[in-house]
């Protein structure tokens, strides 16, 4: 049994969903563990992980308009404004989402389902430099 | 340590919550690990997985009521709407609710609360086959 | 590699976020693993678990109120109402978010990002003793 300890950072472009299911393949491949538990952990509290469906783009950008319509980013609806409108939404929409995930790795792929793709989701309105604590343990 | 892979697949009636706790805890009997960590992986995006009260049957019903409520399926609202009405709203509510559940296994038995169960919450009106990864890892 | 389970009880004062980082990050200071996995579990489905910002307090006050208003605590809406008009809404608001996180132990410290803290989050009104299953994993 092993485990490793690394970070994979993720430049973001502003409020939306940035798939990483590729950068976390690439990832694996440069490891010496093919089956085990990939842990995925975010290090911020304005943006966060999601399983989502990889097919269809709409998907996401029904997502992301049923958020933006349930969290308002309204300044009369917050204690919290300082830091712009979009802060105290981004961190209510991080509490509504992940912030870990926890992914099986079996024969060095990732247990995931046909239509399913590993997403940042970026919830401030300005790009950001995201950085996602990752673990793997296994054999 | 040891670590166990395997599948378990769930058929759903349709919308609404199955409980899986006797399921899993039968297939962890026939495991070699009796103190580590579970994790159940759900391989799709239309449904997800919850812990939940199992014991008055109100309460599933109530958090159905109150997730139809807060994501209509109401085609107007989406712009994916190939799948039928209520795929899109199904999406959804899974980025609301879980993908993934880690539950520590302690002398055999889940670490669950007296109330608590685990279920996969079926968000399609259809009845479907659900896959679930499973991981386990301890001694 | 080891592995350690451990039961940890933290008494709420009704309503609202409570930090338990300091109390996470004591009893990761008396295990011999200093890299690895810790996973927490809350046993209780009217209470959660959260990531959140430790910075401005009013984001937490500002978080409370959006769910309080998300989820209204009014018997009228629900058919479970046997526990207090707080109850369901509780069991609602657990649902949408967290109970259990998993988080990278790297060096002896969490992976947390410089604002974050990890939070339990009670959704009664009455203060409750509630207890949480640790399992750590690593070497």
């Amino acid at each position: 049994m092993r485990q490793v300890h690394d970070r994979l950072a993720i430049e973001t472009r502003g409020q939306g969903l940035t798939e990483i299911t590729g950068p976390l393949q690439a990832w694996l491949g440069g490891q010496k563990v093919s089956n085990g538990l990939l842990t995925l952990y975010l290090r911020h509290t304005s943006a966060s992980l999601l399983i989502q469906e990889n097919a269809d783009p709409d998907v996401q950008r029904d997502l992301e308009a049923f958020l933006a319509k349930l969290v308002p980013e309204d300044p009369a609806l917050y204690r919290h404004t300082a830091e712009g409108p979009d802060d105290m939404p981004a961190h209510i929409k991080a509490a509504l989402t992940q912030t870990h995930l926890g992914i099986p790795l079996q024969d060095g792929r990732l247990a995931l389902g046909t239509w399913q793709g590993v997403y940042l989701f970026e919830h401030r309105h300005a790009a950001h430099r995201r950085e996602i604590a990752l673990h793997l343990i296994g054999a």
